[in-house]
């Protein structure tokens, strides 16, 4: 596959009235997120070029899907990118990171999607200076994965957070994130900002820690109640552990590149549950509990709208 | 209200054509499952009376809902009841046991729908000898509670546990649980029978651990986070809380008789959480525990197939 033999756009009623911010976008991990973003973007900007680099069977997945325009298995195909997103689990994209500046040799810009950004944008501060590099996290996912789960829908609505480092002032800087909040706004997410570090302290909280508790309760669980016990069980346990089926290797990364703040939060929960456990038949523990559990779940709600009522 | 003004039955399409099973239901306690289970009666045996015991604005709201026939706030009015469904929380339900040889002087088959079963089994053995108590639950419920959030279908499909007493073997027993069976066959629901101390230890397992937990995360996500933090939260926290709504007073009742064992499932628990707390970034360790956890949670999928489909 090469640029030359690139399908036709998809009719699209937007289709040109949309001002391109990028023209050759190139996407590094075509599974779940960069997938979606594929698909979002060639909707979005029928004449933009989308560029992907994967596997092989991933490649010809993305082209059946028209995901992408082009793609190729190595960095090569991204040379003449004006965006680069590394959308690979975050410590592949920390590990490409110094092999860009062999393959981009234009002023370009660089973002990711993973969930973790303290570590990777401690890493992108040795690009060198042509490379713009702005850490990024679209609040968006699936308990599935994989391009086959991709949808170009999957950001409407959602947060796509930006993490611009405080040591990268400077004019490029500054208009690369304004870039990409157009870009990702184009997609129909909502853009802001954040420290990367604030970052990674509340999505220990309101995202790794979920995720590791949904596992571990569905292991021991299944362990302690068996086949046998698992099909007596009502609609709770199914919600609780709805994430359980999250891609490991995803998330493998996540807790290696967040490791104190996840193990903080895990302390919270750890004490929570054994204040809990000693005080389980104490006349108004259990509801006090519930009454401040409730409390926050309708902020939650209220706070997150569509997120949580799908 | 009396026995004499009672409602229409509704029109239905099955209307006579069921056998009778009791011809006078008297439900003690309106919330989400008396609630659901008077409007599935009514619905199932559109001559059967249907009477209800609660407080005065809950019976208002069940004759308004159409879910009694007649109601009335003590318990005089189930004296010639041949089934009593004890339907309030399950200390509630003990509370109420000593009670019901004062009112019920015929032959009557009493059951229950509470979450837990060991404490009010034992606690049945000492009702005179035309009371035949079965223990029941139906595994059906909502993260809503109350006679508002109360529909017919909630046991279509669903598991509805018995928990026959090997204590009180016997004629009357045995006749007792095959018209119970055939009771809740006919409201849609998959009778099974399981041994108290069984069935106490599984739920511990597959229900009140998923609720407590789902209740302590939220809480102690919500105080660390914040408002703020929540804003930020995707679909992981919402799916992982879901439950945190639950109703208080009802966990509250089921965590006092049943601490033992949910005590041991919360050890299962803590302990898991704080080995992996030490290993989150050790080769291969969270990648082992997603690919257990997402196994037991593809097999959870099978044996539920509906449950945790919704």
């Amino acid at each position: 596959m090469n640029a030359d033999n690139r399908s036709l756009p998809l009719i699209d009623q937007d289709a040109g009235r949309r001002p391109l911010v990028f023209e050759r976008i190139g996407i590094v991990g075509l599974g779940l997120m960069g997938g979606s973003l594929a698909l979002a973007a060639r909707k979005t900007w029928p004449t933009a070029l989308v560029i992907g680099v994967d596997r092989k069977d991933v490649l010809e997945s993305a082209v059946v899907l028209h995901a992408i325009d082009v793609g190729a298995q190595d960095l090569d195909i991204i040379g003449e990118a004006d965006l680069v997103v590394l959308a690979a689990p975050v410590e592949e994209n920390m590990r490409l990171l110094p092999h860009l500046s062999y393959y981009l040799e234009k002023p370009v810009v660089v973002t990711d999607v993973s969930s973790t950004k303290r570590a990777i944008v401690e890493a992108a501060r040795a690009l060198p200076p042509h490379i713009t590099f702005v850490g990024g996290h679209p609040v968006a996912g699936s308990a599935r994965s994989g391009i086959r789960a991709a949808r170009a829908e999957i950001f409407d609505g959602r947060r796509w957070l930006f993490t611009p480092d405080p040591e990268a002032e400077g004019e490029s800087a500054r208009a690369a994130l304004e870039r990409l909040e157009r870009f990702v706004e184009a997609l129909g997410a909502v853009p802001g900002t954040i420290d990367a570090a604030g970052h990674d302290r509340v999505m220990a909280l309101v995202s790794h820690l979920p995720q590791l508790v949904a596992s571990a309760i569905m292991e021991v669980v299944g362990i302690a109640a068996g086949e046998e016990g698992l099909s007596l069980s009502g609609t709770g346990l199914g919600d609780t552990t709805r994430l359980a089926s999250s891609d490991a290797t995803m998330w493998a990364g996540i807790c290696r590149t967040n490791t104190g703040e996840i193990r903080e939060a895990m302390t919270l929960l750890i004490d929570r549950l054994s204040e809990l456990r000693e005080r389980l038949d104490e006349p108004g523990k259990v509801e006090q509990l519930f009454a401040a559990a409730s409390g926050w779940r309708r902020l939650l709600d209220e706070k997150t709208g569509k997120a949580t009522r799908e």
